[in-house]
């Protein structure tokens, strides 16, 4: 079935929303974090650990597994679902990301897009009817139009011709799509030009899709400032009864005034990809485990977190695995670290029930530095 | 407390034994497989995998420890269970095996060996008084007593040196150990030298130790036979109401040999080590999951198996994990070999307990190869 946004509360002094959605693995509550899975796979961990986590929906990415192990190979394992074992809903991505921000160099023309791949520089080339063929395939519950990925920086001649040709790749897209358990969203572009957002909104909308999302805000160079106008700019032209998804965002500041402007679903490879690098989410701001000061610090990562790594493990610990290299110690970041964020978007849905929402900002940004 | 060892059965046509070994952490039963935990974490794995895999003992290595974290720093933070949050019972080496097998060059003294950090080539001495005063600290349940392990190529003189030697050492390690619940193992060396073999079987019995391991069978270079004689020529001059320990063994065939020839205690780092590169146990021999063969192979490692990889994942998933380089896909495979091995002395204690033992190891070889 597609999904079902059902509006529950409009937060009183924000234009936050407290929802749910209906998909074909259950119902999921929004405002939402929504851990990323690359390759079929959320880095070291297992289902069952994104369960305890209280995940919802998490993501594949379609370029990843495009080029390994391929769309046929999933789809004769019988979908995504069944293929990785995860038995809650899944979104995809369109891999238009991915070929603008791995792939190059690359050629962008009216049909698609040319481009090497970044595994073994053999040549590729990507269409809106091929993304959206792929995703059919990989059966995930939400499929993502392909779209153009200019930067911020980009001209606004530039921007423009992007975005009208984002939108007719958006309608061949939705032309082709032909999973019907399968919903489709629009991804509206135009970087800081508020013009621009407004139409490319507008025109998205037009096309009717079962969800929109706010893209071009994760590119490597755009600012918080670009990241707000981008939201605040588009969400007035979003239907109300839709879900609406900021791609590629997950730091945890970014989540707090993403909600506040409207948004219902996060993504990011932060809480994963930190992890490796030693970080762990908390209240008081990110931390680095390999710190000196951690050696014989017997005490959890977080005293109020409840996830697998916080009540079993000290910080003394985890810094010990990393320090030797050891993979439990990523993995039980991991875990901290998407935890974490779930769990601030379980708070932000209790602070929109109860129209606190900027109080809860205010207390939240006194901790986090 | 001291472990103490219960002879439940001697099998009617073999050497092999059935018994349970009271630790301070509970029963465990024998013959049984320990996986290796090497700096306090069994790689990839939680402990609740390792319970899951039914897993009794498991091995965790002084020498790796003392350098990174420290012992004092796993004291500090109330033992090695504590530290690595494992709470069944866990055996540490001596750190012998990794001095002559890690750190080169290397200069044997009476008073014990120079040589150098593999890790940052600073000068280290290793004594057996520092050896046991380190597992002390860590605070097993086992600990080893700090041998020599030359290679079964040694010259007869030599060796005979070395037994000498690694007697002498076991009497000043035994002499300094003070840690009341933890148990003290001695080590038989001899290489393939039968008289030798005894003669450091029968001496190292005199010193009264609370099991007996037989070293020396590991190193690079050993043959099958020279670790069968190296059980053939030690077993006779053990006590019958001590466990016996070969350390460094987990071919499964070489379990099973083990068994007959009545060992009770195994540990190898194989299961993980061969998950690391894609390979899995099965009862048809090893399989390497990479093979192109399991592209499209949908069915689990061993349709047998009950582990968590068998019970919720195809080949297929698992090798493109391994073929994106995943962790998981180490993880998982990692698991399926743990219990791989522990489900084997399963059920070859379940033979010593029907008198069955000969037979089970001749249907066990039909399928492995």
């Amino acid at each position: 079935m597609k999904i079902k946004y059902n509006l529950l509360h409009e937060e009183k002094n924000t234009k936050a929303r407290l929802g749910t959605i209906e998909t074909n693995y259950g119902i999921v509550e929004t405002p939402m974090f929504m851990p990323v899975g690359t390759r079929a796979t959320v880095k070291m961990l297992t289902p069952e650990e994104l369960y305890d986590a209280n995940s919802g929906v998490i993501l594949a990415n379609t370029y990843h597994l495009w080029l390994r192990p391929g769309e046929d190979l999933v789809d004769k394992a019988g979908g995504l679902h069944k293929f990785m074992n995860y038995h809650g809903p899944i979104l995809t991505d369109s891999g238009g990301f991915q070929v603008f921000s791995l792939a190059k160099p690359k050629d962008i023309t009216e049909e698609g897009v040319h481009f090497k791949s970044h595994i073994d520089g053999s040549k590729l080339f990507l269409t809106p009817e091929k993304s959206i063929e792929i995703q059919n395939k990989l059966d995930s519950d939400i499929a993502m139009s392909f779209d153009e990925c200019p930067p911020a920086s980009a001209s606004y001649e530039y921007m423009k011709n992007s975005i009208e040709r984002t939108l007719r790749w958006a309608k061949r897209g939705k032309d082709v799509h032909s999973n019907p358990r399968q919903s489709l969203f629009g991804i509206v572009q135009g970087g800081a030009y508020e013009d621009l957002r407004k139409f490319s909104a507008i025109e998205t909308v037009k096309l009717d899709f079962d969800g929109y999302s706010i893209g071009g805000v994760a590119n490597d160079g755009e600012s918080k400032e670009d990241m707000y106008h981008a939201i605040d700019y588009s969400i007035p032209y979003l239907p109300k009864d839709k879900p609406r998804y900021l791609m590629g965002v997950g730091e945890p500041r970014d989540i707090v005034e993403g909600v506040i402007r409207g948004i219902d679903m996060f993504d990011c490879v932060l809480p994963t990809r930190i992890a490796r690098h030693g970080n762990a989410f908390t209240r008081h701001g990110k931390l680095n485990i390999k710190n000196s000061k951690y050696k014989e610090d017997f005490t959890p990562i977080e005293e109020s977190c409840d996830c697998y790594a916080c009540k079993n493990y000290t910080k003394a610990y985890i810094r010990h695995l990393v320090n030797v290299d050891e993979a439990l110690g990523g993995r039980l970041l991991s875990i901290h670290n998407i935890r974490f964020l779930i769990r601030l978007t379980e708070e932000l849905r209790e602070a929109i029930k109860e129209d606190c929402l900027l109080e809860y900002r205010d207390k939240f940004y006194q901790d986090y530095h």
